[in-house]
């Protein structure tokens, strides 16, 4: 059985000594002072490592059950709902105009990984929910805004969001579900939409369906397609429930992991939507919220590594086999842990710098996210938009890669279900699959995000770096950390480079290294962050913080400086290699 | 569901031109001409698709079931082996005085690969039985030969290897499992062995267990170890099958993967056993079959990938998704199918350079073990010695990485359980931890392979490198080749030479690089395999062989070159950035 606590010192030291949200004029992070950032953090670890992680593994064997058109959720998830409701969980960012705390999407971050960590398919249902309602808070109207947002902030309804049909994923041009207009200003909707998370389940009264769909006159592709607000019953004026939906679950999927979570074919068979933004306008309407929605997805990435990290780091501190070569380090048993050997150090290292890189990221996303929001900061939207699809596509390759990495060092113990290892691999690698697959990310970043405000983001990016370079490059300290980050940076600059003189001739040629260019940006961000978090500790040292900690820190980031930063050089070669050897061999040769 | 295809015109591009088998001076290979091979591997292939294949997804599904202490393999499992005994499959390279056929080891290695290919987790009943078979040829009294070896190549009875206890796996020398001898010469066996594959099946009339135990006198640590059989069942001296042996299923594993294949907790409870081989010298026994028994799990690594592969591929012909940058491929279709997409094809080259280089690997790595065995050739013995691990461990990580790649083709219909993608990723994870976890095959190679006979093996193979480059480099054809070639040796010589200036001072510089230095030369060596493919390629071009075939060939070669054999010299930077930011972290600061 796994165990999970909460890393808070990890995460008070990014957010306040890495990002000084104290110091910060962004609106609403004056009150984040250290005291309430930690009690708010240690709240949530409680619950987590209480209520949650004891849960996960039963998600995973039990799974969900669907009976007579419902689907039931494994056992404890209804009481561990009922609680994450009860403590104010479910509401933590989200507008107090509608019974939300109003807290930064940072804080909500913080506390999404928490949970995450501990139960990554349990949290699911709140995390669509949270979706469902930033998007209806972005483009609902005042009636549908008051008549379904509370209920969403609460979590006493839940939301889902339906794009995926079975013909069409990626293309969403593709689509086939109808919304015909009625006379009362309804539509009838009618298709089938396939994945769709929390489809339904037994820990809401309702569910809210946002469904993609196509209304007649909207022309061909995805300019045709507007979005609905599709409940499970029908909400009378009142706000009661009235008459159940046309809408029904064609099946619950079977799948490799997050079996908690209730992964539904749902089949519409004209039921009563309502327009949700503006006609023909559905595309932009989902996608408002794809930077939150795909940092949730990265955040899985490194969150579900987290956890499995602290479970191999047990392992490895308890297991005893074989000796130290360097001498015995454990004389008074048969044998020393595995933790002394340096194969299993380099496994753990990898892990740790990956994990603590990823979270320092993802909490710097969050603050630029918080930035553009909440202060209207052009600047920071443009370069978190850009580094996004780098966040979800980087940390779920990487998260996946390192919770394979905690199995290992569990060995044949790893690969038996008895011992949850092999559950946070398997849960892991949705990750890199849903919210767009990670080969669309990289296609986001290299097709449309560098050249987006003629490439003026990705240029502020590698300005950021240089900046951040030159301001302590008089530290002899930082000696360790800015050489590599110089080197990773100038790496992913000479791949734009390469982009900007070949595509336009050749589109494949930027296509081609999409995908590496999306990993050595991975590594850069995480590089800088490192640098980032090495200038954080040192000044802790120097007024007096805690020695161990912050030298632990500093070790961590000179490993990845050291061992992982240098993969950039890898992914240039692979890059100016150019589209040949990746085209060459046509289709039907293969 | 998933199909599979044997690649039989690939293993006969391998053994005829690349490998020249037929002018071969190896005992037994005289007779493996073209028509020969093609007809065996023909008919391996059509029991492998039309039998095993579908069994695949049903022995997953179902997997093996504990009843009243006996195990029941899944439905359709008895008649295949049955099918496999009837065509003689299991006695291909067994020795033809106990009823084998006695080819070529290569030969069967061959065939193992489309069985394995088609279903892993099947063909693990008769793989482990080999393994058994092979230590009792090796160490058995004659007596002991004639009882049990003719049942064994037959498969009539079946065998395992005992080796891990709970507390043991890879340090064997603190085993519990006592051996007690009795005055009649048996011994009887008290312990708990666990992570039996095939400990107890449906399948055979008799298990023969190959069980590693601790008799008096020898010793603490391994030196104590001695090898013993025990059977299921007691064998009369008529061959009859007697008494039920004192050994009991405790527990039968529920896995992340190969559930067709019963992994099985064995409880010996003063169980009969003979001693096989010399007492105190179990080690040895069981291991003198190691080569063969990691070449077949680094086998296993790539033939589940070249499944995967090849259900990958078929996906990416058939699924409509989005259009081809470069101008509409399929204009009579709603879009183009997936394979127009570049980084669609980046990620099936991926695959498909892997897959033909790991084979060529595997093919030349059994050529080389008939050298050894079949000639005596001890530098043949010495270079496969050295490049077992690297076979091993690279093959059956990357074999991994490509199982997940080909899932990610088929997005989320690669998450669910319908579909079969999910068993690739979960049936090739266990390839890393079986045999030796990969970590222990790095500190195998580096920690006692490298230095072996003063170091000679390794130089030999660079000088192999070093030979065929010069061999070649007066073709101008092959510069796509022997450059990258040069460059990826260097970095290996290179890391090695690093490992002799620091090990001596500190160990940890050495082993903290083990891992990376492991991947660094199977990249290595898949680059001499695709040199040594592209010669034998052009040379049939020459020749006027099958152009497309040919062409097809080299592009992918060139592939590998291009895009993969690059990351030698990531590893060799993280080697030289020395042991320092693996073992920085005290483990109590973890």
């Amino acid at each position: 059985m796994t165990s999970y606590t909460a890393p808070v010192k990890d995460m008070q030291f990014l957010l306040h000594d890495m990002l000084a949200v104290g110091g910060s004029d962004v609106p609403g992070y004056a009150d984040m002072d250290a005291g309430f950032t930690g009690a708010v953090l240690d709240e949530a670890g409680k619950l987590a490592s209480d209520l949650l992680a004891p849960l996960n593994a039963v998600g995973d064997r039990m799974g969900c059950v669907l009976e007579n058109g419902v689907v039931r959720t494994p056992d404890g998830f209804k009481g561990a709902f009922a609680a994450l409701k009860a403590g104010g969980w479910t509401a933590l960012d989200a507008d107090p105009d509608y019974g939300g705390q109003g807290l930064p999407y940072l804080m909500a971050t913080a506390v999404g990984e928490i949970f995450v960590s501990a139960n990554m398919a349990f949290n699911m249902y709140q995390g669509l929910t949270h979706g469902a309602y930033s998007a209806i808070h972005a483009h609902g109207t005042a009636e549908q805004k008051a008549m379904y947002l509370p209920k969403m902030v609460s979590c006493d309804w839940t939301g889902t969001m339906n794009l995926t049909e079975p013909h069409c994923g990626t293309d969403l041009g593709l689509m086939r579900t109808r919304a015909e207009p009625q006379p009362d200003g309804s539509y009838k909707i009618t298709g089938t939409k396939i994945f769709i998370s929390a489809g339904d389940h037994d820990l809401a009264d309702n569910i809210i369906h946002l469904v993609l769909a196509k209304a007649p006159g909207g022309g061909e592709g995805t300019r045709g397609i507007s979005l609905f607000i599709v409940p499970k019953f029908l909400v009378n004026a009142d706000g009661s429930l009235g008459a159940r939906n046309a809408l029904s679950v064609g099946k619950l999927e079977h799948k490799m992991g997050i079996n908690g979570s209730a992964t539904c074919v749902m089949n519409y068979d004209g039921a009563v939507g309502w327009l949700l933004g503006d006609l023909h306008k559905g595309m932009k309407a989902m996608f408002t919220m794809m930077n939150e929605a795909r940092l949730g997805v990265g955040l899985q990435g490194y969150a579900v590594a987290e956890a499995a990290y602290q479970n191999a780091l047990g392992y490895a501190k308890d297991r005893l086999q074989g000796r130290d070569v360097t001498g015995v380090k454990n004389p008074g048993g048969a044998a020393d842990p595995l933790i002394v050997h340096p194969d299993i150090r380099r496994n753990l290292m990898d892990q740790k710098s990956f994990v603590e890189g990823a979270r320092a990221f993802t909490f710097w996303a969050a603050h630029l996210i918080d930035r553009s929001v909440r202060q209207g900061d052009a600047a920071a939207e443009g370069l978190v938009s850009l580094l996004i699809p780098v966040l979800k596509g980087f940390q779920t390759d990487k998260g996946f890669e390192m919770a394979v990495q905690a199995q290992q060092v569990w060995g044949g113990h790893g690969y038996v279900e008895d011992n949850g290892m092999s559950q946070f691999v398997r849960d892991a690698r949705i990750a890199q699959i849903y919210e767009g697959a990670n080969g669309v990310q990289a296609l986001d970043l290299v097709g449309r995000k560098l050249a987006t405000d003629g490439g003026k983001h990705v240029m502020a990016f590698f300005d950021l770096v240089k900046g951040f370079i030159k301001e302590n490059e008089a530290d002899a300290r930082m000696q360790a950390f800015l050489p590599p980050l110089k080197n990773a940076s100038k790496d992913c600059q000479a791949a734009a480079m390469y982009f900007m003189q070949h595509a336009m001739k050749n589109p494949n040629a930027a296509l081609a290294g999409s995908y590496d260019f999306m990993t050595m940006m991975g590594h850069t961000c995480l590089g800088l962050m490192w640098a980032k978090m090495a200038k954080a500790a040192y000044a802790g040292l120097d007024a007096g913080g805690d020695a161990d900690f912050l030298q632990a820190k500093i070790a961590t980031g000179r490993y990845y400086m050291a061992r992982q930063l240098p993969a950039t050089a890898l992914h240039l070669a692979r890059i100016e290699s150019g589209a040949d050897p990746v085209m060459a061999l046509a289709a039907e040769a293969f």
